[in-house]
């Protein structure tokens, strides 16, 4: 179905995306962002599946763009000359915006518009997109074998795939500068040190791990639940004002109170496992 | 005075706030949450009080929400049907927001909005709207026999209290992340591993320890430069600008260098300790 | 050329400011406010500059503002009866706005609009001010020696010059309130566990540790991607939306791609050292 990776989800669930160009290590080109995209929009959206992992082939996790492809290997319109109120302006409208939008963006905005857990088990070496791609994922877990490298400054290019946005959320801003400032290559333990990585494993431990994590966020869960406090955690975290996670936690609260709230507390009083019917498909509005 | 916790200001304007239903392991009913309101919104404004110290009665800090109460225990209208527009527009009309509006989140507003130290001592397991309650709490304190558990997810709904605007900030988005979606218990030690506590303490050391930082925070200091500061570190911690941040500094610096700052300076050239006049309950306006 | 400071630019482009005013333990007046201002809007921003390492003269990195000078310590004008709304409307009208705005401000805003790596390497005592002009600087290394107080709340004064912006972000809020609030001053140990240095260093081993690092920073590296990815760290890190970031994204990616990275991406297909052309003082507008 898929070129450049393959999907499969098991009967609790959980979804693994694996990043399949092994021979190229995996890299990111214009077929596998046209992939990804898909995934992320349809098939990661059905109800069936509860949360996603997402690994690499072989022995690399995404080396990054390939740098070695035939033609425009960024995707972009150089005959554009955009400016940011053009560029707002015509953000929806292509061929325009298609000539200047980020094609990592695209996706980490896909990633962390699905309202359900995604995590990376980052296998191998993790570079440039490869390496910001995992930040729109809600926890990184890596191998000992993991490289990670924010390597832009080399290439006189920037970090993109709204890497600036979420790195200093995970590490704080003075890790973020040094390691976009460096642009060297991140050993597990560097990066475990530094809070980019949630843990580290041994190299045929880290699939595993992944699945116990992602099993023990959806097992006796309500989905409902777990998307709303997705959307609200990002959301409010880049809030001005605890007043506006006072509105959406009302209408969160409001809405699942009177939803899978009833059976989960119904559930907790009878001492009995819950049996939630929401979808997060579903997801009354809260913004 | 009150029926579900207990209010005391030593003579260094220290106060201790003490959730008691030790029966109930002091669960929050709405009753608890009226009393809360009171105290934040009146006696603690009070300028005899200087920090407030909150801990539990009994063995916990606060079992959380007490689903075991008859009748409407969230306190909702489920005949309402909120859309975000139609609750932001009706945010101050009663009744309709007391249909919708999340009950923790008035309380953590209202400590939020305290300007003088708020610490938490957390004495025991603290869970649901017994954890999220501390967060709006400045500094977090724990016995080693504090258990503290973001437990939303196992029951249907999701985390209040304004907790998803706090939590990333103390914890960063990827810690917060897990422990909203993992919906576990924590011991003391991983929650100290994870930074959401300040220290851990021996169960008898817990108090002490906090009343001595308390002291720290308010002993020869001014009232009006602690509540500004409070003001601006929250305040500027979401601003979108560091230019932002120079407009409350530059009023909150203007008032007090004419205010308790004449004092501050005048003592430290004379080598004397310094005697503020300054009142909380007189803070200028710098937003 | 300057009072209280020197200012020396080596082959590499590695500038060094030093604080020079050794017999005040380089304490901050509205000279070196001056001065500082000079060099960080003007010298700094010459391309020959790629990155500033800031420390101090003798024993000490900066001892605070000068509370010894004589007349008008902090330089605003005690007859204004400045509102938030008065100071916005007034903001660029000088005198209204010179005998109001933050003294310190005015520094860490020119520090935070230089778009290239800024390291602080404090070699001694910084207190006050001394303590927040380095938030706004990218990292912070220090000597064993350091000494690092926000002690505004015993003067009767709120800590400033955008710090309540920077400090939250580096280290965390509740770190950032305890500091706040206990205006203690803290080792080099206690700030390096808390996170608000980088690294500590023997001494002798400060600056040459400072210069490494800025030189790893800049060589073969383009200013051009430099100074972007620094902009939009600090922009996306306050940005309410990955949205925002995505928009920066594209358009530093677009003429990035054009520009630097064209010779970036053909140097890497080459293995061959990139040669930029980029200037940091002529970068594309991306907000």
């Amino acid at each position: 179905m898929y070129e450049t990776l393959t999907w499969h989800v098991d009967d609790d669930g959980i979804a693994t995306l694996t990043l399949h160009r092994p021979d190229a290590l995996n890299a990111f080109d214009l077929t596998m962002a046209r992939e990804l995209l898909q995934v992320f929009t349809t098939e990661a959206r059905d109800d069936a599946v509860r949360a996603v992992v997402v690994t690499g082939s072989g022995r690399a996790f995404c080396a990054g763009m390939d740098l070695s492809a035939d033609g425009n290997v960024f995707g972009l319109d150089e005959s554009l000359a955009p400016t940011p109120e053009a560029f707002r302006a015509a953000y929806d409208e292509p061929p325009y915006a298609d000539g200047v939008r980020d094609t990592g963006g695209k996706i980490t905005l896909a990633i962390h518009a699905l309202p359900k857990p995604v995590i990376a088990a980052i296998n191998g070496p993790a570079v440039g997109i490869g390496a910001t791609m995992t930040l729109a994922m809600d926890l990184r877990l890596a191998s000992t074998k993991a490289r990670i490298g924010f390597v832009f400054g080399r290439l006189g290019i920037v970090p993109e795939a709204c890497s600036t946005w979420f790195l200093p959320r995970i590490v704080g801003i003075q890790q973020a500068l040094e390691w976009v400032y460096s642009a060297d290559i991140l050993t597990a333990e560097q990066a475990l040190a530094g809070r980019l990585l949630r843990s580290v494993h041994e190299p045929d431990e880290l699939l595993p791990a992944a699945y116990e994590l992602a099993r023990s966020f959806v097992t006796d869960r309500s989905p409902v639940a777990l998307g709303l406090a997705k959307q609200m955690l990002y959301r409010n975290s880049a809030a001005a004002d605890p007043l506006e996670a006072h509105l959406t936690d009302s209408l969160a609260m409001f809405w699942t109170s009177i939803g899978d709230g009833k059976e989960g507390v119904a559930a907790f009083l009878d001492k009995r496992t819950p049996s939630f019917s929401g979808k997060a498909s579903q997801l009354p509005r809260i913004v």
